[in-house]
């Protein structure tokens, strides 16, 4: 691909601006050149003021309000899938991150260049690092760890592609191998052991009979899952195996702490061994509170339950409410033929800056 | 380990002869230089006609009997395991291969130095390359086909480990996957799929419910057998698998042909894709038939049912009766700590040594 730039200009119109940050590639853990060009801009604006947090930036202003609101998206992407450089087509703007989620950043470097004096609430605009990758990499995370203050709130809006309607809170996600054990023997002598994979087919059969539970919360309903996303068997051709593991990928609604997730898998299947290999909690919706309750109104969108995991839940765990609200189907995110909408990314732009911009 | 000649001593005693095998590594596909000692040591015995086939050794008497009996063993031996060389322990003796089966080979190597003259049928050694590996690189397999006039006789005896008893027949085997196949999704909307794997329990609890038929030939009972040896599933930890395969190893009596045990899979599971992708005839018993009784008799052993497939089922393609006597206890085959008890080597040479040598 040709890099047309490595300076970015915020005054552009924002599909313009889209399309340089789509052409300055950064793939997880490549992202210094888009991060330096993004942290020079910002430091150009004498209204904010800005840090850096290893290859993620935080810019602030700092005018007093009493209430502040975190506008943040991460500046990574997934590898190339020949999908670069961008490519506008009619209304369509296509490329590698465009919808995940270039588009929402360009909003959000649109609204920090151009709202000097936002009206009733200061912003922290934050852009990070790593969040396509393992989570102890993501740049929001470092940041939630190193200098939590930095991402102090009464509500944060994470620019994640949401079809540019409000997707609120998320679910938790668990992770967990169930090992199912048997004893060894040559098939020929089969009864002499016990055939793991066999005893296997109970837990799948319970999995395929379970119901998920569906939670409605603040009116939204976060519809469970629990999976299994693996299965791995097998000695050799001609032996019976000793060990069956099943890896199960539960999701949980927001109302369910980390151990409640993991007991209900234990509950469900007491008699194997289970090992809970990865846990994260969701994020409650929070549509009760004043702050959320006000954006989605100026939005003038239905909140929609948000069923995948995203980092809206480490705001929540921070205390700090959160959204996804940004322009992009979600179904695209990580195909080669993503793209955002033009008028997506224009309406999005347009609604934060009217919530902005106008005194409650 | 350390190599102690290339040269055979076919005159040393059987222990002492088993050790050299040992000592000569052959792993499959390496076996030239034992191959070259031992085509060397027969064709140094006058009344043997010695021909090579490959990296395979036939060595035959003619002496114009009206009956014929092929003795075989192959060469090769699975990878070393920190088992070489050989080493006696008492009366067991180790070492790689020392069962499975250079201990049955040593006792047919002393059969051909020191029977010059059998009362009353002649004999057709086989040593043979590739038995542990693919079925087409078997070099009995490739005899059969290339030149299937050197395996003509009246009775086969294979003698791979036996435990110094005859194990009569064998059982076929077929290998096959099963295909349960579903829909993609992303597991935060698994409903919009079809979880592959859930629905593999279904099939995996069919297994697990299945009673393997008990079939009694000549008075033998073979115990068939019905497992999953591999089950396979998996896109990703956020993905519903939309395929599962599970790899099914069956073996049947041998009273049943293939396309019998071929149907038979598939009239259990109808409603899956199945792929045969091997199967192999087993091998009658024929206790019945006058050479292999004779040698029952002589032998005194009370014969088994061979459950495994062995190379019994080559010679019974092409309608030579075979059974498998040799010395080793079978479970060990293919163990670091395979051995052979001297007691089983001395008793197989003299029993067989007592058989060819006085007329019926």
């Amino acid at each position: 691909m040709t890099v047309r730039n490595t300076s970015l200009d915020l005054t552009t119109d924002v599909v313009a601006l889209t399309r340089a940050l789509v052409d300055i590639p950064s793939e997880s853990g490549e992202e210094v050149r888009l991060v330096d060009a993004v942290e020079a801009a910002l430091a150009a604006l004498p209204h904010l003021t800005v840090e850096r947090v290893g290859n993620s930036v935080v810019a602030r202003t700092d005018l007093g309000h009493p209430e502040r609101v975190v506008i943040a998206g991460h500046l990574d992407t997934v590898p190339a899938a020949g999908n670069l450089p961008s490519r506008l087509d009619g209304d369509l703007l296509y490329g590698l991150g465009a919808c995940d989620m270039k588009g929402g950043v360009s909003v959000a470097l649109r609204l920090a260049a151009t709202l000097p004096a936002p009206a009733a609430r200061d912003i922290t605009y934050v852009f990070y690092e790593c969040e396509e990758v393992e989570g102890d990499r993501n740049g929001l995370g470092r940041i939630a760890a190193e200098r939590p203050e930095l991402l102090d709130a009464d509500l944060a809006i994470l620019m994640e592609p949401s079809d540019a309607g409000v997707e609120a809170g998320c679910q938790g996600v668990l992770m967990a191998d169930i090992t199912v054990r048997g004893e060894r023997a040559h098939t020929a002598r089969a009864w002499m052991g016990v055939n793991a994979a066999h005893r296997a087919g109970a837990v799948l059969q319970r999995l395929a009979d379970h119901t998920p539970a569906r939670v409605v919360i603040d009116g939204l309903e976060y519809r469970e899952g629990l999976n299994a996303v693996a299965v791995r068997s097998g000695v050799a051709g001609n032996v019976v195996p000793d060990e069956c593991v099943i890896t199960i990928n539960s999701r949980f609604a927001p109302s369910r702490s980390p151990e409640e997730a993991e007991a209900y898998v234990r509950d469900l299947f007491p008699e194997y061994d289970i090992d809970v290999t990865d846990v994260v909690q969701g994020a409650l919706p929070g549509l009760g509170q004043d702050a959320v309750a006000s954006l989605v109104d100026v939005l003038g969108v239905v909140p929609r339950p948000k069923l995948g995991w995203t980092d809206v839940a480490r705001f929540a765990a921070l205390g700090v409410p959160a959204l996804n609200y940004g322009p992009g189907d979600p179904v695209l995110a990580h195909t080669a033929g993503e793209y955002v909408p033009v008028a997506q990314l224009r309406v999005c732009e347009e609604r934060l800056r009217g919530w902005l911009a106008v005194s409650p």
